[in-house]
């Protein structure tokens, strides 16, 4: 099948348009016409090769939700003309431990979609079948959102030990941030949010939070007036660790979905008292990214987005890029 | 009454004979006869006030086996004359969410025996009877260093997740260290110590320990021909934490029971790689340490230790600073 996908060429480039087949040439792939496909800090990263494994052209582009058009013989549980969500994984060993006990995330081989050039930036992408899920007809297409940012700080939150009735800080309001605020509010916890936009410090209540810090970039957050059961960060810039270990309570835990390349340094102390921990975690395996859009769907939880149109997808990036975006953006194929 | 203790009169200093006066003045307190004591690193730390908290004349010693000889008007569920084990904690607020919920280690107004100036290298100490445990009969009166070694690296591995069946790695083969190979392969794990001590790589086995890795001081530890699902380090120098992170597997844990001042250098990238886990871990609270003692008493998991007369206090101490003890040092009261 032709595809029409928008592709940087060279790292750091305007995406233009670019053709390119793709065919389901193995049993367990399927064909999906792509719908909608929010915009993630992530494909920024691999057009600007900041993580050095782009290649080019290069369709970003992996919180898709769209159609089943073609499915390999081996697909169970799909049918064409259904509606599915795929987020960054594409495929897995399926064989490893990490695979047989539901953390495809982890597993050794796994596979990103855009990290193969042909994300969903396009009228079609190509995965296996097992990494693109039902997605919930009671969820707006424009929800892909959940399928990457929202699975990441769920499962975050919830590896950390979110329940209910905790304490949760939410460093970051952006795409994933704001996923968090939803999810950790709804499920009844109060949530404090750490960040560098006074407007959005703002916003944070109407999300759900009870207290938003404005912290300058480069500078501590306040002392703690109270502690924190769960902190989750989801910036990539270095920050004042040990300011923020102080926020948290006995048995708390410091969990990063985002960071750079310079190392955090943690003072053995900071862990000491307390029994505080850090912890990073990368995504989300299939079991909970479907308990992540069927939690969504039942509680309503949807991501607020702007929409642009496919062909604007340069406009959308460069909004995104400039911190304009509240809090996702996600392109619309016609 | 009047109490025979040993003190360091100053920073570093040998410790000398001391006479002072110790009254039960208030309704929790208990006055215990000490049999015998352990020695503990935590010790020296406080006599060489590495710790910026010690006050002279300091009687060290915080692993206390004894008997109850007084005891005040409030005391529960102690007799005068039973068997008692106190370790490093000496009280608490036991008002505070950590000491309702268990965590009195963790209460922000716990108290160290020692710290007050008069601890188990005596012939009494005083504390709140809370904080005396009774100590089973089927123990030996020499398995003191369960009181605080044993608690400490039981309840960092149980906190990191330590169940059954798993890999544990031990870093450090010492007072600490031996303890926690004793109780993680005895669970049914399967241990993996990192020692800079040729003779301790060997008498590892012994222990219960499946492989010991000799690592010399400053080294890194050999890439990981397995992975491990806990990784416990008993040492207060720095390590190369990376290659340490490397031997975690998913969700693996880290668990630091003792550490120095520089802070610890933590990639990013090391912890979101299989959503890998650093954390701290102090004592333990009541709850743990009975559970200690009782699992220690049920099982036969003693200390191995080396006998002193309390009056050979200081040779005992050389010994321990020498790295020459197999594997904690007790000091017995005739």
């Amino acid at each position: 099948m032709k595809v029409r996908g928008w592709a940087a060429k060279e790292k750091g480039a305007q995406l233009e348009p670019l053709e390119y087949e793709l065919e389901v040439s193995s049993p367990h792939e399927v064909l999906v016409a792509v719908e909608a496909c929010g915009i993630c800090h992530s494909d920024i990263h691999m057009i600007d090769n900041d993580w050095q494994m782009s290649t080019y052209p290069l369709v970003p582009g992996h919180e898709v939700v769209g159609r089943v058009v073609e499915k390999g013989a081996a697909v169970e549980g799909l049918e064409v003309g259904q509606r599915v969500g795929i987020g960054w994984q594409a495929s897995a060993c399926m064989t490893c431990p990490d695979c047989l006990s539901g953390n495809e995330n982890l597993c050794d081989h796994h596979q990103g979609l855009i990290v193969t050039g042909k994300g969903g930036f396009a009228s079609h992408v190509k995965v296996d079948g097992r990494f693109a899920l039902p997605f919930p007809e009671k969820l707006p297409v424009e929800a892909g959102p959940l399928l990457c940012g929202g699975v990441t700080v769920y499962s975050a939150l919830r590896h950390a030990g979110m329940s209910s009735g905790q304490r949760v800080g939410v460093i970051g309001l952006g795409g994933l941030g704001h996923l968090a605020v939803l999810f950790a509010a709804r499920l009844g916890n109060e949530v404090t949010v750490f960040t560098t936009t006074p407007e959005k410090a703002k916003e944070a209540e109407k999300l759900g939070a009870t207290r938003a810090f404005v912290v300058e970039p480069g500078q501590s957050p306040p002392a703690p007036p109270y502690r924190l059961n769960l902190l989750l960060s989801t910036v990539p810039y270095p920050q004042d660790w040990v300011a923020y270990l102080h926020w948290l309570d006995s048995d708390g835990t410091l969990v990063l979905v985002a960071g750079g390349p310079k190392p955090l340094e943690i003072p053995f102390w900071a862990l000491l008292t307390k029994r505080r921990r850090i912890m990073g975690s990368p995504i989300g395996g299939r079991a909970i990214l479907k308990e992540t859009l069927e939690l969504a769907a039942r509680l309503g939880i949807t991501p607020k987005v702007e929409v642009f149109p496919m062909a604007s997808v340069n406009q959308a990036l460069e909004h995104v890029r400039q911190n304009r975006v509240r809090y996702r953006a996600v392109l619309r194929n016609a």
